[in-house]
Protein backbone atom coordinates (compact mmCIF):
# COMPACT_ATOMS: atom_id res chain seq x y z
CA UNK A 1 0.00 0.00 0.00
CA UNK A 2 1.34 3.71 -1.13
CA UNK A 3 -0.49 6.66 -0.95
CA UNK A 4 0.84 6.96 -4.52
CA UNK A 5 -0.83 7.66 -7.65
CA UNK A 6 -0.54 5.92 -11.01
CA UNK A 7 0.65 9.28 -12.79
CA UNK A 8 3.45 8.75 -10.01
CA UNK A 9 3.69 5.09 -10.79
CA UNK A 10 4.40 6.16 -14.78
CA UNK A 11 6.66 9.17 -13.76
CA UNK A 12 9.02 6.88 -11.48
CA UNK A 13 9.43 3.87 -13.96
CA UNK A 14 11.82 4.39 -17.28
CA UNK A 15 13.42 1.78 -19.15
CA UNK A 16 15.75 0.86 -16.89
CA UNK A 17 19.34 0.23 -18.93
CA UNK A 18 21.61 -1.04 -16.22
CA UNK A 19 20.31 -3.34 -13.39
CA UNK A 20 22.40 -4.44 -10.21
CA UNK A 21 23.28 -8.31 -10.47
CA UNK A 22 23.91 -8.21 -7.29
CA UNK A 23 20.24 -7.28 -6.33
CA UNK A 24 16.75 -10.28 -6.77
CA UNK A 25 13.14 -8.99 -6.72
CA UNK A 26 11.40 -10.83 -3.73
CA UNK A 27 8.70 -13.31 -4.01
CA UNK A 28 6.08 -11.19 -2.92
CA UNK A 29 6.91 -7.91 -5.38
CA UNK A 30 6.97 -10.73 -8.29
CA UNK A 31 3.52 -12.12 -7.17
CA UNK A 32 1.85 -8.68 -7.44
CA UNK A 33 3.38 -8.16 -10.52
CA UNK A 34 2.10 -11.51 -12.04
CA UNK A 35 -1.56 -11.21 -10.28
CA UNK A 36 -1.84 -7.61 -12.13
CA UNK A 37 -1.09 -9.56 -15.21
CA UNK A 38 -3.43 -12.31 -14.60
CA UNK A 39 -6.17 -10.09 -13.57
CA UNK A 40 -5.46 -7.60 -17.04
CA UNK A 41 -8.58 -7.50 -19.06
CA UNK A 42 -8.09 -8.83 -22.73
CA UNK A 43 -10.91 -9.35 -25.15
CA UNK A 44 -13.85 -11.04 -24.67
CA UNK A 45 -12.09 -12.80 -21.60
CA UNK A 46 -9.97 -14.89 -23.70
CA UNK A 47 -6.03 -14.54 -22.31
CA UNK A 48 -4.71 -15.28 -25.60
CA UNK A 49 -1.02 -16.06 -23.91
CA UNK A 50 0.83 -17.29 -21.24
CA UNK A 51 3.42 -15.41 -19.05
CA UNK A 52 6.65 -17.03 -18.52
CA UNK A 53 9.06 -16.31 -15.99
CA UNK A 54 12.75 -17.16 -16.45
CA UNK A 55 15.03 -17.03 -13.83
CA UNK A 56 17.08 -19.79 -15.42
CA UNK A 57 20.94 -18.38 -15.80
CA UNK A 58 21.77 -20.22 -18.82
CA UNK A 59 18.51 -19.88 -20.89
CA UNK A 60 18.59 -16.13 -20.14
CA UNK A 61 21.86 -15.96 -21.36
CA UNK A 62 20.91 -17.63 -24.86
CA UNK A 63 17.80 -15.21 -24.69
CA UNK A 64 20.20 -12.00 -24.36
CA UNK A 65 22.21 -13.61 -27.00
CA UNK A 66 19.21 -13.49 -29.30
CA UNK A 67 18.07 -9.85 -28.08
CA UNK A 68 21.48 -7.87 -29.64
CA UNK A 69 23.17 -9.04 -25.82
CA UNK A 70 21.06 -6.36 -23.99
CA UNK A 71 22.06 -6.95 -20.21
CA UNK A 72 19.42 -6.25 -18.60
CA UNK A 73 18.35 -9.99 -19.56
CA UNK A 74 20.44 -11.31 -17.30
CA UNK A 75 21.68 -8.39 -14.71
CA UNK A 76 18.07 -8.27 -13.48
CA UNK A 77 16.79 -11.31 -11.67
CA UNK A 78 13.56 -12.32 -13.76
CA UNK A 79 12.67 -12.35 -17.00
CA UNK A 80 8.92 -11.97 -18.16
CA UNK A 81 8.37 -13.21 -21.47
CA UNK A 82 4.72 -13.08 -22.83
CA UNK A 83 3.88 -15.36 -25.17
CA UNK A 84 0.52 -14.89 -27.11
CA UNK A 85 -1.70 -18.05 -28.33
CA UNK A 86 -0.31 -18.81 -32.42
CA UNK A 87 -4.10 -19.14 -32.81
CA UNK A 88 -7.28 -19.47 -31.90
CA UNK A 89 -8.77 -22.99 -31.80
CA UNK A 90 -12.20 -24.10 -30.77
CA UNK A 91 -10.53 -26.17 -28.08
CA UNK A 92 -8.62 -23.01 -26.47
CA UNK A 93 -12.05 -21.01 -26.80
CA UNK A 94 -14.20 -24.13 -25.34
CA UNK A 95 -11.85 -23.76 -22.05
CA UNK A 96 -12.35 -19.91 -21.79
CA UNK A 97 -16.54 -21.42 -22.35
CA UNK A 98 -15.44 -24.06 -19.37
CA UNK A 99 -14.36 -21.63 -17.13
CA UNK A 100 -17.27 -18.87 -17.51
CA UNK A 101 -19.57 -21.75 -16.74
CA UNK A 102 -18.06 -22.46 -13.76
CA UNK A 103 -17.76 -19.24 -12.33
CA UNK A 104 -21.36 -17.82 -13.67
CA UNK A 105 -23.41 -20.79 -14.49
CA UNK A 106 -24.13 -22.64 -17.68
CA UNK A 107 -26.16 -19.63 -19.08
CA UNK A 108 -27.41 -19.51 -22.57
CA UNK A 109 -25.52 -16.26 -22.95
CA UNK A 110 -22.56 -17.57 -22.54
CA UNK A 111 -22.84 -20.45 -25.17
CA UNK A 112 -24.14 -17.89 -27.91
CA UNK A 113 -21.16 -15.40 -27.43
CA UNK A 114 -18.87 -17.69 -27.78
CA UNK A 115 -20.22 -19.68 -30.83
CA UNK A 116 -20.28 -16.62 -32.52
CA UNK A 117 -16.71 -15.95 -31.34
CA UNK A 118 -15.56 -19.45 -32.91
CA UNK A 119 -17.60 -18.78 -35.85
CA UNK A 120 -15.70 -15.53 -36.60
CA UNK A 121 -12.35 -16.64 -34.98
CA UNK A 122 -11.74 -20.28 -35.97
CA UNK A 123 -11.74 -19.79 -39.61
CA UNK A 124 -9.57 -16.64 -39.85
CA UNK A 125 -5.85 -16.84 -40.96
CA UNK A 126 -3.67 -17.70 -38.00
CA UNK A 127 -1.40 -14.59 -38.53
CA UNK A 128 -4.03 -12.56 -38.46
CA UNK A 129 -5.25 -14.72 -34.86
CA UNK A 130 -1.67 -14.17 -33.56
CA UNK A 131 -1.52 -10.20 -34.13
CA UNK A 132 -5.17 -9.96 -32.42
CA UNK A 133 -3.19 -12.56 -29.28
CA UNK A 134 -0.65 -10.20 -29.40
CA UNK A 135 -2.29 -7.28 -28.98
CA UNK A 136 -3.91 -8.16 -25.82
CA UNK A 137 -0.59 -9.24 -24.44
CA UNK A 138 0.39 -5.54 -25.16
CA UNK A 139 -2.82 -4.56 -22.26
CA UNK A 140 -0.92 -6.88 -19.98
CA UNK A 141 2.69 -5.61 -20.50
CA UNK A 142 0.90 -1.93 -19.97
CA UNK A 143 -0.34 -3.25 -16.95
CA UNK A 144 2.32 -4.84 -15.76
CA UNK A 145 4.58 -1.56 -16.25
CA UNK A 146 2.54 0.20 -13.70
CA UNK A 147 2.50 -2.99 -11.26
CA UNK A 148 6.28 -3.14 -11.15
CA UNK A 149 6.81 0.24 -10.37
CA UNK A 150 4.29 0.19 -7.91
CA UNK A 151 6.93 -2.33 -6.08
CA UNK A 152 9.26 0.00 -7.17
CA UNK A 153 10.46 -2.66 -9.11
CA UNK A 154 12.49 -1.63 -12.27
CA UNK A 155 11.55 -3.22 -15.59
CA UNK A 156 12.77 -2.71 -19.29
CA UNK A 157 10.09 -3.28 -21.98
CA UNK A 158 12.21 -4.90 -25.66
CA UNK A 159 10.99 -5.48 -28.49
CA UNK A 160 13.90 -5.85 -29.91
CA UNK A 161 15.01 -9.15 -30.27
CA UNK A 162 14.55 -12.66 -32.57
CA UNK A 163 11.09 -14.07 -32.00
CA UNK A 164 12.01 -17.24 -33.77
CA UNK A 165 15.11 -17.97 -31.63
CA UNK A 166 13.27 -17.24 -28.06
CA UNK A 167 10.37 -19.05 -29.12
CA UNK A 168 13.17 -22.32 -29.40
CA UNK A 169 14.84 -21.74 -26.58
CA UNK A 170 11.81 -21.72 -24.51
CA UNK A 171 9.88 -24.29 -26.76
CA UNK A 172 7.04 -22.17 -27.14
CA UNK A 173 5.84 -23.49 -30.43
CA UNK A 174 5.44 -26.75 -29.64
CA UNK A 175 2.81 -25.50 -27.26
CA UNK A 176 1.43 -23.23 -29.90
CA UNK A 177 2.97 -20.08 -28.53
CA UNK A 178 5.35 -17.46 -30.22
CA UNK A 179 7.15 -14.47 -28.07
CA UNK A 180 5.92 -11.03 -28.28
CA UNK A 181 7.45 -9.24 -26.15
CA UNK A 182 10.45 -9.35 -22.97
CA UNK A 183 10.57 -7.57 -19.69
CA UNK A 184 13.25 -8.17 -17.42
CA UNK A 185 13.04 -7.43 -13.70
CA UNK A 186 15.57 -6.09 -11.58
CA UNK A 187 16.67 -3.39 -9.73
CA UNK A 188 18.68 -0.22 -11.58
CA UNK A 189 22.39 0.58 -11.12
CA UNK A 190 22.21 3.76 -10.10
CA UNK A 191 25.77 4.68 -10.73
CA UNK A 192 25.94 2.74 -13.83
CA UNK A 193 22.16 3.55 -15.98
CA UNK A 194 23.11 6.75 -18.11
CA UNK A 195 19.44 6.95 -18.75
CA UNK A 196 18.57 7.45 -15.07
CA UNK A 197 19.34 10.88 -14.90
CA UNK A 198 17.83 12.28 -18.62
CA UNK A 199 14.53 13.84 -18.48
CA UNK A 200 11.70 12.04 -19.63
CA UNK A 201 10.69 13.04 -22.92
CA UNK A 202 6.65 12.86 -23.79
CA UNK A 203 4.57 14.57 -26.49
CA UNK A 204 2.91 17.50 -25.54
CA UNK A 205 -0.82 17.04 -24.59
CA UNK A 206 -2.03 19.02 -27.38
CA UNK A 207 0.28 16.98 -29.55
CA UNK A 208 -1.00 13.59 -28.98
CA UNK A 209 -4.95 14.35 -27.56
CA UNK A 210 -7.66 16.07 -29.94
CA UNK A 211 -10.74 17.18 -28.28
CA UNK A 212 -13.84 16.50 -30.66
CA UNK A 213 -16.90 18.29 -28.47
CA UNK B 1 -5.15 10.07 -4.01
CA UNK B 2 -6.13 6.76 -1.92
CA UNK B 3 -4.71 3.32 -0.77
CA UNK B 4 -5.88 1.23 -2.87
CA UNK B 5 -3.67 -0.78 -4.74
CA UNK B 6 -3.50 -1.69 -8.53
CA UNK B 7 -5.01 -4.79 -7.88
CA UNK B 8 -7.63 -3.62 -6.07
CA UNK B 9 -8.29 -1.29 -9.28
CA UNK B 10 -7.93 -4.51 -11.35
CA UNK B 11 -10.49 -5.87 -9.38
CA UNK B 12 -13.28 -3.20 -9.33
CA UNK B 13 -13.21 -2.70 -12.70
CA UNK B 14 -14.92 -4.54 -15.44
CA UNK B 15 -16.33 -4.06 -19.24
CA UNK B 16 -19.04 -2.05 -17.53
CA UNK B 17 -22.36 -2.77 -20.27
CA UNK B 18 -24.71 0.12 -19.43
CA UNK B 19 -23.90 3.31 -18.49
CA UNK B 20 -26.35 5.95 -17.07
CA UNK B 21 -26.35 9.00 -18.93
CA UNK B 22 -26.96 11.28 -16.42
CA UNK B 23 -23.72 11.21 -14.76
CA UNK B 24 -20.72 13.16 -16.55
CA UNK B 25 -16.83 12.43 -15.77
CA UNK B 26 -15.54 15.60 -14.17
CA UNK B 27 -12.62 17.50 -16.27
CA UNK B 28 -10.13 16.16 -13.39
CA UNK B 29 -10.80 13.01 -13.67
CA UNK B 30 -10.64 13.09 -17.35
CA UNK B 31 -7.38 14.54 -16.97
CA UNK B 32 -5.40 12.15 -14.69
CA UNK B 33 -6.78 9.49 -17.37
CA UNK B 34 -5.56 11.63 -20.10
CA UNK B 35 -2.22 12.34 -18.58
CA UNK B 36 -1.80 8.51 -17.78
CA UNK B 37 -1.87 7.86 -21.91
CA UNK B 38 0.55 10.80 -22.94
CA UNK B 39 2.96 9.39 -20.32
CA UNK B 40 2.38 5.62 -21.44
CA UNK B 41 5.76 4.49 -22.53
CA UNK B 42 5.98 3.25 -26.27
CA UNK B 43 8.50 1.93 -28.43
CA UNK B 44 11.80 3.90 -29.44
CA UNK B 45 9.64 6.64 -27.13
CA UNK B 46 7.79 7.60 -30.58
CA UNK B 47 4.24 7.53 -28.96
CA UNK B 48 2.82 6.47 -32.52
CA UNK B 49 -0.94 7.11 -31.83
CA UNK B 50 -3.28 10.11 -31.28
CA UNK B 51 -5.84 9.47 -28.23
CA UNK B 52 -9.70 11.42 -29.68
CA UNK B 53 -11.54 12.62 -26.73
CA UNK B 54 -15.32 12.56 -28.46
CA UNK B 55 -18.23 14.25 -26.96
CA UNK B 56 -19.63 15.17 -29.87
CA UNK B 57 -23.31 13.98 -29.29
CA UNK B 58 -23.73 13.61 -33.29
CA UNK B 59 -20.44 11.79 -33.79
CA UNK B 60 -20.92 9.31 -30.70
CA UNK B 61 -24.26 8.27 -32.64
CA UNK B 62 -22.84 8.10 -35.92
CA UNK B 63 -19.42 5.79 -33.98
CA UNK B 64 -22.39 3.78 -32.31
CA UNK B 65 -23.91 2.50 -35.56
CA UNK B 66 -20.75 1.54 -36.68
CA UNK B 67 -20.19 -0.48 -33.60
CA UNK B 68 -22.96 -2.87 -33.39
CA UNK B 69 -25.04 -0.09 -31.53
CA UNK B 70 -22.87 -0.69 -28.61
CA UNK B 71 -25.09 1.87 -26.01
CA UNK B 72 -22.11 3.08 -24.14
CA UNK B 73 -20.89 4.69 -26.73
CA UNK B 74 -23.45 7.11 -26.46
CA UNK B 75 -24.71 6.70 -22.87
CA UNK B 76 -21.23 7.22 -21.19
CA UNK B 77 -19.87 11.46 -21.40
CA UNK B 78 -16.63 10.77 -23.15
CA UNK B 79 -15.65 8.45 -26.04
CA UNK B 80 -11.67 7.47 -26.13
CA UNK B 81 -10.22 6.33 -29.77
CA UNK B 82 -7.14 5.29 -29.81
CA UNK B 83 -5.94 6.13 -33.23
CA UNK B 84 -2.46 4.81 -34.59
CA UNK B 85 0.02 6.31 -37.02
CA UNK B 86 -0.88 4.33 -40.38
CA UNK B 87 3.00 4.44 -41.19
CA UNK B 88 6.19 5.51 -39.60
CA UNK B 89 7.70 8.08 -41.86
CA UNK B 90 11.08 10.20 -41.60
CA UNK B 91 9.23 13.02 -40.58
CA UNK B 92 6.87 11.56 -38.23
CA UNK B 93 10.73 10.06 -36.57
CA UNK B 94 11.78 13.47 -36.59
CA UNK B 95 9.33 15.15 -34.78
CA UNK B 96 10.25 12.59 -31.86
CA UNK B 97 13.89 13.15 -32.19
CA UNK B 98 13.33 17.06 -32.39
CA UNK B 99 11.62 16.79 -28.85
CA UNK B 100 14.42 14.60 -27.90
CA UNK B 101 17.15 16.79 -28.47
CA UNK B 102 15.12 19.77 -26.42
CA UNK B 103 14.66 18.06 -23.90
CA UNK B 104 18.04 16.01 -23.25
CA UNK B 105 19.95 18.02 -25.62
CA UNK B 106 21.57 17.33 -29.00
CA UNK B 107 23.56 14.35 -28.39
CA UNK B 108 25.27 11.99 -30.66
CA UNK B 109 23.49 8.95 -29.49
CA UNK B 110 20.05 10.12 -30.09
CA UNK B 111 20.68 10.63 -33.78
CA UNK B 112 22.71 7.44 -33.73
CA UNK B 113 19.60 5.61 -32.16
CA UNK B 114 17.21 7.20 -34.49
CA UNK B 115 18.83 7.15 -37.82
CA UNK B 116 19.06 3.12 -37.40
CA UNK B 117 15.23 3.24 -36.57
CA UNK B 118 14.49 5.54 -39.66
CA UNK B 119 16.69 2.67 -41.36
CA UNK B 120 14.69 -0.17 -40.25
CA UNK B 121 11.27 1.38 -39.96
CA UNK B 122 10.57 3.57 -43.15
CA UNK B 123 11.52 0.82 -45.66
CA UNK B 124 9.00 -1.49 -43.90
CA UNK B 125 5.43 -2.02 -45.31
CA UNK B 126 2.84 0.42 -43.97
CA UNK B 127 1.07 -2.53 -42.22
CA UNK B 128 3.67 -4.01 -40.52
CA UNK B 129 4.05 -0.55 -39.33
CA UNK B 130 0.73 0.26 -38.56
CA UNK B 131 0.51 -2.84 -36.59
CA UNK B 132 3.42 -2.40 -34.68
CA UNK B 133 2.15 1.23 -34.09
CA UNK B 134 -1.46 -0.25 -32.86
CA UNK B 135 0.51 -2.36 -30.37
CA UNK B 136 1.63 0.83 -28.66
CA UNK B 137 -1.50 1.87 -28.73
CA UNK B 138 -2.46 -1.45 -26.50
CA UNK B 139 0.08 -0.31 -23.84
CA UNK B 140 -1.72 3.09 -23.50
CA UNK B 141 -5.03 1.13 -23.38
CA UNK B 142 -3.99 -1.11 -20.69
CA UNK B 143 -2.81 1.86 -18.97
CA UNK B 144 -6.09 3.58 -19.26
CA UNK B 145 -7.94 1.11 -18.21
CA UNK B 146 -6.24 1.65 -14.52
CA UNK B 147 -6.26 4.77 -14.66
CA UNK B 148 -10.24 5.15 -14.98
CA UNK B 149 -10.81 2.42 -12.13
CA UNK B 150 -8.33 4.95 -9.70
CA UNK B 151 -10.39 7.43 -10.86
CA UNK B 152 -13.76 5.17 -10.27
CA UNK B 153 -14.48 6.02 -13.78
CA UNK B 154 -16.23 2.74 -15.42
CA UNK B 155 -15.09 2.09 -19.16
CA UNK B 156 -15.86 0.01 -21.39
CA UNK B 157 -12.62 -1.19 -24.14
CA UNK B 158 -14.30 -2.18 -27.33
CA UNK B 159 -12.76 -3.73 -30.49
CA UNK B 160 -16.11 -4.55 -32.23
CA UNK B 161 -16.70 -2.12 -34.59
CA UNK B 162 -16.22 -1.07 -38.24
CA UNK B 163 -12.37 0.72 -38.11
CA UNK B 164 -13.18 2.15 -41.69
CA UNK B 165 -16.21 3.68 -40.60
CA UNK B 166 -15.01 4.92 -37.41
CA UNK B 167 -12.19 6.63 -39.42
CA UNK B 168 -14.22 8.36 -41.68
CA UNK B 169 -16.51 9.69 -39.82
CA UNK B 170 -13.40 11.17 -37.26
CA UNK B 171 -11.41 11.81 -40.46
CA UNK B 172 -8.32 10.37 -39.51
CA UNK B 173 -7.06 8.70 -42.51
CA UNK B 174 -6.57 12.56 -44.29
CA UNK B 175 -4.26 12.71 -41.25
CA UNK B 176 -2.62 9.53 -41.44
CA UNK B 177 -4.34 7.54 -38.47
CA UNK B 178 -6.57 4.62 -38.01
CA UNK B 179 -8.48 3.63 -34.85
CA UNK B 180 -7.39 0.85 -33.40
CA UNK B 181 -9.61 0.78 -30.15
CA UNK B 182 -12.54 2.66 -28.36
CA UNK B 183 -13.28 3.06 -24.51
CA UNK B 184 -16.03 4.95 -23.64
CA UNK B 185 -16.20 6.51 -20.02
CA UNK B 186 -19.00 6.86 -18.01
CA UNK B 187 -20.86 5.37 -14.84
CA UNK B 188 -22.24 2.49 -14.03
CA UNK B 189 -26.30 2.03 -14.29
CA UNK B 190 -26.08 -0.30 -11.35
CA UNK B 191 -29.77 -1.20 -11.66
CA UNK B 192 -29.15 -2.05 -15.26
CA UNK B 193 -25.49 -3.31 -16.09
CA UNK B 194 -26.32 -7.36 -16.08
CA UNK B 195 -22.88 -7.91 -15.69
CA UNK B 196 -22.15 -6.44 -12.75
CA UNK B 197 -23.33 -8.65 -10.60
CA UNK B 198 -21.67 -11.42 -12.20
CA UNK B 199 -18.45 -12.97 -10.74
CA UNK B 200 -15.06 -11.59 -12.57
CA UNK B 201 -13.72 -14.86 -14.89
CA UNK B 202 -9.75 -15.31 -14.83
CA UNK B 203 -7.88 -18.14 -15.44
CA UNK B 204 -5.83 -19.78 -12.65
CA UNK B 205 -2.37 -18.70 -11.89
CA UNK B 206 -0.94 -22.11 -12.94
CA UNK B 207 -3.00 -21.75 -16.16
CA UNK B 208 -1.10 -18.63 -17.61
CA UNK B 209 1.74 -18.48 -15.68
CA UNK B 210 4.97 -20.80 -16.26
CA UNK B 211 8.19 -20.95 -13.87
CA UNK B 212 11.45 -21.44 -15.75
CA UNK B 213 14.20 -21.93 -13.04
Amino acid sequence: MSNKTLNDHLNWRYATKKMDPAKSVPQDKLDAIIEAVRMAPTSSGTQPFELLVVTNPELRGQIAEAAGGQAQITEGSHLLVFAAWDNYTAERIDEVVGLNITERGDLPLIHGYYDNLKANYVPRDAEVNYAHAARQAYIALGIALVAAAEQEVDSTPMEGFDPAAVDDILGLRDRGLRSVVLMPLGYRDEAADWLLSMPKVRKSRDTIVKQIS
